[in-house]
């Protein structure tokens, strides 16, 4: 038995690029993309990115280096999915919503030989390479132009999109990762501009992830799919190759608009998308919503959705599943798998149950919540708060250039999520906060997103943000950032309407009224910002004193 | 780049075990198993499992150990899928269609330790361990009992099964591979007593074959699986492990009868099956087979399913997927995937396309046909005839114990199935024969199942097998040996028959009547049996001349 070894038939490397070249026999007149007035099908996308990976390659890209993309869910950011890790290059795309001095870091950092640009995001591009370190030679650009935005450009460019697809080899053979090691994509986590973390994913974990989300997400096949998540955001979670396994009809579009969305929905018959929980919000919201002719899976994650949402978005006739993952799987590695005993329940407990991430996918080995201090695993009553910590396939290779943060994120064997959560007595996890967010009061642990749920049921409050400010006494007690709309909100009255709503120890010893609470890029509100606000105050009991 | 290696949070070995523990949590009270008056949940299923395999372990079964079971569909067959390898032994499910003298060689081969042999076949394993070769120390056995059979036995058991699953400990922590290429399980094939055949396939292997075919067949959550596919066969294609990962239920039983299958897919609403195209055949010819109440879900393969089956079965309401596989790949590595355009199609055209064996699914690298002199792929013509070859995650380790065969069947970088087929222009695969059993004929390729096929359109034809005569002219000529029902059939009519609707050189030069055509263990017709037979009877040209 131990004479058995691996064998060049079974160790050929994994990787989702396979999944292209069966799509066009398997689903060759099967329609693969539709964008306005273009529709392509399976065999076409597979040519265009034959043809495009090699027109990539005659420009001198070798195996293992980087090409950036800055551009929204156009089928160009689709084929380049396939088309520039069929190259052997690693595939980087950029988050449209950053801004050029963001940009200007990235580039270099990664090493960027090659940029696709959309014309749209082409100033901002030519705003971050001005801002390129001296003697940095700026990558080539490739500009990406298409029939829905006409801007006209002063840039010279050598090349542009349809070009190098035109001019390329149909022919070509694609590079075949030589290990399933190979880096295949480069994703950078929003961050502060002085330590870019650049995820990089492996052939392997894109194949296992990508497998895993459709097999977890029960995605059949021939799904028509609605590109509402940026691809740029953890490469859409998975679902580009994905689309590909299952020969789906990918609908592609330039910008999140809801009556957009919904006249797509409608006239493409779509069954399955993604978004935040800020996505299902605003196609809730929307004041001409009617019910949906079919049901549309819906696969939300990223934040937990409020339970209010959920109950919206589902009579509409979203079928809502509840993912937890990160950009550093690449996709989704916990879902709130449902019961079929569950349904019997009101749609409010539903929907509060939904609220949980729930149990880990079939194809992630392990997600469990582990104590911060001792790494036993945390008891599973509901309370215990630990970090969560997750082992698996999809687990990014690392942090580009950065040894010291990949050792901090993978160690014990784990990759620390940084987030905080509980397991409950059936097995399912619940996300609490970020694990840099908990305020330890006392010696208790205050989760800030609990004390901002509280602070939103006031009418009063538009955006709530807690955080630590330390004191001598009590270590750390909550401080609450808020921005309200309309009449002037005292200090007291928040105090006194969190003290009828939680324990002492959870109420906001201080309270801060701005204008508008500081956000990052990607429009998340800076709490490292509003922390570094509470520090300077100073203590408060020693003030206090 | 180049310094991002693997990591203990991203290389742990791939297993399927691991859905059993997810199953536990995500499925809990959703019914895993029922059988006659038995029923269980997942939760019950996965705390079985364990108990079991603690105490399989402390019978002193090692990492690397074969445990071996002959039994049928039951609940027990289905938990040692899991128990088995959760404390590191290799499972090896034996085909209870042998007969004591192949048994009597299998089990020393593999160097069995411990033997789960149900009631029924007990006769059988007593009678094959009192062949083995003198010397050899008997492993030991443990007893399957349960409601549907019973016997009294006069064998002095220490052990049996549900024994050993009461008093085992439901905490015990499952033995983890130590790595992902660590063998998992072993399947004879059949073949003569004097080489068994034993494919080896890994922890790896299973997990790829496993997720790639729930995802090509697109299993949704909660399906309701009938077990009409015994486990032996290449371990049921995969669906033990598969139905943990998706929370199904097993409908398990004993033996195959079409009463009993139509009273149980209506009993229990089942949505999926699989079998063999003769078990197709047998649920499209029983007398009273209404149309189904819901479609079903039907996989088919190991032979090529005639389109008159096909077109019947479908119209009961089967809805069919034809695959290709082998046992070693354990499961499906190509299915006719079908083209929504082909709906358009009449029936018979759409019966007559999906008897091909299609493309390769999505886990699978590549499968090809390639020439079997010069090794290069062949045109894609639909005429072209050559080996069809499989690379892809699945393929097995090798046979154990059997260095040479595993190379012949392993070698440039893929396995070698022994079938002859070609690729259409649409790129789908069709098998035409067994490598072997193709004769050459002045220079031409006769494939032996074509003709056997216009030998079954003759009424009086029961039984029909074609094989190579020697002919010192020819080189080869097709005979063919029959089995007829009712009155006597010339062998000057057969030929005419047969004259009329094949070219030339295809038609049988020599027609043999026989009451009945041998077959091996499995039910096969031993066409190399016939094969000795055809060459006894020397050269045709030779003798005539």
């Amino acid at each position: 038995m131990d004479l058995l070894k691996p064998n060049p038939a079974n160790s050929c490397p994994l990787t989702p690029l396979t999944f292209l070249e069966r799509a066009a026999t398997a689903y060759a007149e099967s329609t693969s993309i539709i964008y306005n007035a273009t529709t392509y099908t399976w065999s076409q996308t597979n040519r265009r990115c034959l043809q495009l990976a090699s027109s990539i390659a005659s420009l001198g890209i070798k195996r293992g280096r980087v090409v950036s993309v800055v551009a929204p869910n156009t089928p160009a950011m689709y084929e380049l999915h396939f088309a520039v890790p069929m190259t052997g290059a690693v595939l980087n795309a950029i988050n449209t919503r950053l801004d050029a001095r963001m940009i200007s870091v990235l580039l270099p950092h990664c090493e960027s030989k090659l940029v696709f640009v959309d014309k749209l995001f082409l100033p901002l591009l030519v705003q971050a390479i001005a801002m390129f370190p001296a003697g940095t030679k700026p990558p080539a650009l490739v500009l990406i132009t298409d029939d829905e935005v006409s801007s006209s450009t002063t840039v010279n460019f050598h090349h542009t999109y349809e070009d190098l697809v035109k001019r390329g080899n149909p022919d070509f053979t694609w590079v075949r990762p030589d290990s399933e090691w190979d880096p295949m994509v480069l994703n950078y986590t929003s961050g502060t501009t002085s330590s870019p973390k650049g995820v990089v994913h492996s052939h392997r974990s894109i194949f296992i992830i990508t497998v895993d989300s459709l097999l977890t997400w029960s995605v059949k096949r021939h799904p028509v799919y609605l590109w509402t998540l940026p691809m740029f955001h953890a490469n859409g979670w998975s679902f580009p190759w994905g689309m590909a396994a299952v020969g789906g009809t990918n609908i592609c579009l330039r910008k999140f608009d809801v009556a957009l969305v919904y006249d797509l929905i409608n006239r493409y018959d779509v069954t399955h998308m993604c978004g935040a929980p800020v996505v299902l919000n605003m196609l809730s919201n929307f004041p001409n919503a009617k019910p949906l002719k079919n049901p549309v899976q819906f696969l939300t994650g990223g934040a937990t959705p409020p339970a209010a949402i959920l109950l919206r978005a589902e009579s509409l006739g979203f079928v809502v599943t509840h993912e937890y993952g990160l950009t550093e799987t690449d996709g989704m590695v916990a879902t709130c798998a449902w019961k079929p005993e569950w349904d019997k329940l009101t749609a409010l407990d539903r929907a509060k149950l939904k609220t949980r991430q729930g149990v880990r996918t079939a194809g992630v080995t392990e997600v469990e919540v582990v104590d911060t201090h001792s790494g036993e695993l945390v008891k599973r009553d509901g309370l215990s708060l630990g970090e969560v910590v997750v082992k698996g396939g999809c687990v990014m290779l690392g942090y580009l250039k950065d040894k010291e943060t990949t050792s901090e994120c993978i160690r014990d064997g784990w990759l620390h999520t940084g987030d905080v959560g509980v397991i409950h007595s059936d097995g399912y996890l619940e996300i609490k906060d970020r694990l840099k967010d908990v305020i330890i009061s006392g010696g208790e642990n205050v989760c800030s997103l609990e004390v901002e749920e509280v602070l939103y049921m006031n009418d009063g409050v538009v955006e709530a943000a807690v955080v630590a400010r330390p004191d001598e006494f009590w270590g750390e007690t909550p401080c609450a950032f808020l921005s309200v709309s309309g009449e002037v909100v005292e200090e007291k009255e928040i105090v006194e309407f969190c003290r009828e709503r939680l324990p002492h120890y959870m109420v906001p010893k201080t309270v801060v009224v701005m204008e508008e609470l500081p956000k990052n890029s990607t429009g998340k509100i800076q709490k490292g910002l509003l922390r570094e606000i509470a520090k300077s105050m100073g203590s408060l009991s020693g003030n206090a004193n």
